[in-house]
């Protein structure tokens, strides 16, 4: 039950349709250039804030877990930036615990951060627009942004922090788009997202890929908008692979394909020239996220896990944004 | 035997460890960029050209069969340059046979035409300097301008025909560099080189490839003249990656590798860190040139051999330029 100086909130990760990669400040984590995503049903962060003028520090458990080091260190200083913001001086009592599959390698930190922003401005008596949580949210993980607002989700780029928010370009129920996860590793990733984004400017081609950007972003707008399966199919493997150029062409390079990755690349086009529409995205790890919609669902799970590599097979529907619980 | 009206040459194809990929004139095969290769021992192609006054047209056989349809096309028209060159105005009666193994999926075009060019020269009384036969050779196959000189070799980029040929670096005896070729498929590729030079202008990333070309190439000629392996590691596997990044970002997208040629690169990386000073390079197709010097090459061909996926290692060291043969 929350008190006054207590909350609890909800939050979805995301997949990118269009990726983020890169910043154009690191510390502000202003990205390079805009990105659209959807936030992913079935899959949850469920963070619980209060703040306590006994407590002599932050205590921060994370699945049942007393977090440390790094990861404790940047839940710290999320909560310093929302107790400058509110003026709440206490120490606070943080429990998160998310629902995914353990080990899957899908980046829990963007439901994470969302859920933990809407908690803890909650907790301490702040109410800010969606726009505002968003950018709160960019800065303890740029693509938590996109985890605030419903459905399909467009994040600005822009040159100051209060440029580069989150807002929905349609709600969840528009289009019943599926995320179809292939999952062929449970190996936690080598380099996480945060060092991953430093490096994008050490690859002589990512300032190619982000000034191709905006033709990708509308493109996909407007797929979307329309519900073009075919047209966001095209843009969304070309971005993905986009992003994977500047990772394997960074120093030192970034290779996070598998080769089961590359099988289900081959197999996946390979699908859709026999008439399935179904497209592949790839995040910062060898997981494929494979994409249609609802009425060829069953088709393509069925065809995912007849591929020896899958281990498993998560189906993600889009989902609403972060939300305070009761 | 040789008379007056014909000749045989013999070249080799060549392995390029700065890739050359789109062309600034698709009709004169200028390339987009400068690249460095080095011609490859025991694959070799050699080519009989008789210019015949009686002939109603130019006879073409290639490895034991008549060649017909655009293959013959493509080596009239080559004949064409050089008759007209040359005023020989008789057909000619060419015949080519390769020795790489069967359906390896090995580039054949550059050894080629580099041999034709020599041979038909010769038969038709033409007595050309190395440039010239380069330049020549290159309007029939852009890598084939390659196998003209002798050994580690640069190809030259320019505006005008008169620019662009290649030029012996250092000789096939500089340093005993070893590619071996981890072949792990036979099928032909299913988009030509041809059509995909014509393909890179397509890819966003395409300008970036090209503007940072000279450093790379800067970079790889340091290496082979210092011998310098591990830095020739870094600079050819960046420049092999930033190639495929165009490739598979070019529209319609070119995908080449296959699960087994992601596996070796695993691998190559993993051996290197393990201080096995190795480096992979990969072509227009799925497998996977590992480059190393002579004295770890029986480490590297063992290892290899041991993937499963692989079906045969070809061994081949820097090889001379194209030259006529008695």
């Amino acid at each position: 039950m929350d008190s006054g100086l207590s909350a609890t909130a909800r939050a979805h990760p995301n997949i990118a349709l269009i990726k983020y990669w890169g910043n154009r400040d690191d510390a502000l984590r202003l990205p390079a250039n805009a990105s659209i995503a959807f936030n992913l049903s079935g899959l949850e962060t469920t963070t619980s804030v209060a703040f306590d003028p006994r407590l002599p520090a932050d205590s921060i458990e994370i699945d049942g877990v007393a977090a440390q080091g790094p990861a404790a260190e940047r839940v710290r200083r999320h909560l310093d930036r929302i107790r400058a913001l509110s003026g709440q001086g206490a120490r606070a009592r943080v429990a998160s615990r998310s629902d995914f599959p353990a080990g899957t390698g899908l980046a829990s930190s963007a439901s994470a951060f969302a859920a933990l922003t809407v908690a803890a401005c909650a907790a301490s008596g702040l109410s800010l627009p969606e726009e505002h949580l968003s950018r709160i949210a960019r800065l303890g993980s740029g693509s938590a942004a996109r985890s605030i607002p419903d459905g399909y989700v467009a994040l600005e780029t822009g040159a100051r922090d209060e440029q580069a928010f989150a807002h929905s370009l349609a709600p969840s129920t528009h289009w019943d788009l599926v995320d179809c996860i292939a999952l062929v590793s449970r190996e936690p990733k080598s380099v996480g997202s945060s060092e991953g984004h430093r490096l994008a400017a050490t690859s002589p081609l990512q300032p190619a890929r982000v000034k191709d950007a905006p033709r990708r972003f509308e493109e996909c707008r407007r797929a979307i908008l329309e519900k073009d399966m075919l047209g966001l199919a095209e843009v969304v493997e070309q971005d993905c692979l986009l992003m994977h150029s500047v990772m394997m062409t960074s120093h030192p390079p970034l290779l996070y394909w598998l080769p089961a990755t590359l099988n289900i690349l081959h197999q996946v086009r390979h699908w859709r020239a026999q008439g399935l529409a179904v497209a592949f995205t790839i995040d910062a790890g060898p997981n494929v996220h494979c994409l249609c919609e609802a009425a060829s669902l069953e088709q393509v799970v069925s065809r995912l896990a007849d591929i020896p590599e899958v281990n498993q097979v998560l189906v993600c529907h889009p989902a609403p944004g972060a939300t305070r619980v009761p």
